[in-house]
């Protein structure tokens, strides 16, 4: 276990303030989470706005990952509706001095298959940085297959894939993280995300977390993944179990960013309207409900 | 038939050459939809690539098509994923001379109505420019309803709604019509896209057809929508029915941008490859199909 991708990743909000990203916030938030000892830190993923973000911005805040992190790896989103956009993107991200860089392939056209494997192949030649291969069609819309995890995964600078859950069965879950790992190579590390299926993703046999919830409230995630790590599955499932109606309320109020910025804003590590508009998050009485459910599971 | 929201709007490619906008190809297919007559230009819609561009290279596409299209009046695409970012481009577009915008609500983190609706009330109110309201469920993946377009119409600024398609069934398409027309104010016009629906939206009351032929093969885009306002709906559908074998090349192909590209790469009007990467745009084989079709046709 000592790849750097495996274990819990935890993922950071990009908070703003004034449509300007509030630096000393996402400072607090990495450092938060290097003390609480994360395995690593993805700053620039889909809870980190990265797709809102200018080439600038995205620089600056990898840089600030970076230096906040300690010792702790920061892997970079890198992702980009143009390929010379995301090569942009990966090349602040190694000046930052990213050890990892995680690659989604956003869409405005649909992509094909082709299209994604050489985004993946022109990245992966572009540079000496290992590269997490990002599977999220609820905001990329695309869909990759089993048939595409192989034939990326077999390029040389694939480190992991990001997969998007596990189904619900046990047996099946297990089924399906198995016949991944069948196809790709075996120094190709697999991650669960979606943050209700962390538990069972970790205990179905995926090596990483790569965690929303892990970025704002980090002691909960890392108690998951060291459970399932240290043989303690059903404690792991009982503490995912405990954290139930915090994943309720990411699927009934519009996924997982709004929810973790209205925990940041009640806990006081992000102003208040800290997503990119358009978005403005959830209303007052939904946020009512978040703080409710962090008080009432003592995450405050 | 005054208002500039009405007949047939097309959509140029915006080509590029190498990664760079090819300015010059860009001007010749302006110049081109000018000559023949099409009732308006809009740059930068999805088949210009818009959401590919940086804000640089959209304002300088803005000033070309403005420069190079002479009376005709020319709308701009000036959707982004960030508000911020989408008011630049509305300045830019301003600063062109553009005589609307076009604003879709692009998405990476799906939003809510108000969101949206959101959007559209601080882009009006920063612009003297009249917006049309760009429903592109393909690309955006936002699904609008009657509603909504009813609450975004009553923005003062707000000029007309492009509507994806209508119903195969000639009563229900001008009942889908109708039913958006008794919602909204009289001054909005309502333009069909999606270039099979062409014929078959403006025979359903639309008064305008936002089109992507038309911006690459204006003459029979014209002659349909003529057709149309002339009286003439069954020309209209003959010649839209002539052309089905490229209705059914936009839907096998994977939409109508590889194919309108290949088209447009056939004609000699825009460089090999000039879609953004990681759009590779059409195989061989499917490229020769495209060329087999357009000269059977004879729109070469």
């Amino acid at each position: 276990m000592t790849d750097i991708f495996t274990g819990l990743s935890a993922f950071p909000l990009t908070p703003l303030h004034d449509d300007t990203v509030d630096e000393t916030a996402f400072a607090g938030l990495v450092e938060r989470l290097a003390t609480v000892g994360v395995d690593s830190i993805t700053a620039l993923g889909s809870t980190g706005s990265y797709a809102y973000l200018t080439p600038d911005e995205r620089a600056r805040v990898a840089r600030l990952a970076v230096e906040h992190a300690g010792a702790t790896p920061v892997f970079v989103g890198v992702g980009g509706l143009r390929t010379s956009q995301v090569l942009a993107h990966v090349d602040s991200a190694e000046a930052a001095g990213a050890a990892g860089v995680l690659l989604a392939p956003m869409t405005y056209q649909p992509l094909t298959h082709d299209d994604v494997f050489e985004l993946f192949r022109t990245v992966t030649e572009h540079t000496r940085l290992p590269v997490i291969v990002y599977d999220n069609p609820g905001t990329t819309h695309f869909t990759f297959t089993t048939e595409l995890y192989a034939r990326i995964a077999e390029l040389p600078g694939i480190a992991s894939i990001k997969i998007p859950g596990v189904p619900t069965d046990p047996h099946q879950a297990a089924e399906q993280v198995s016949r991944i790992r069948s196809v790709i190579p075996e120094h190709v590390t697999i991650g669960v995300s979606g943050d209700a299926f962390g538990a069972p993703g970790l205990i179905a046999g995926c090596d990483a977390w790569y965690s929303v919830i892990g970025g704002i409230l980090p002691e909960p995630a890392l108690s998951i993944t060291r459970a399932v790590h240290e043989g303690r599955p059903d404690d792991a499932a009982a503490e995912s179990q405990r954290l139930a109606p915090l994943w309720e309320l990411f699927s009934e109020l519009g996924g997982s960013l709004r929810v973790t910025a209205a925990i940041a804003e009640h806990l006081d590590l992000a102003p208040r309207k800290c997503l990119p508009l358009p978005i403005q998050g959830l209303t007052e009485d939904q946020r009512a409900r978040v703080a409710h459910v962090v008080d009432r599971l003592g995450l405050g």
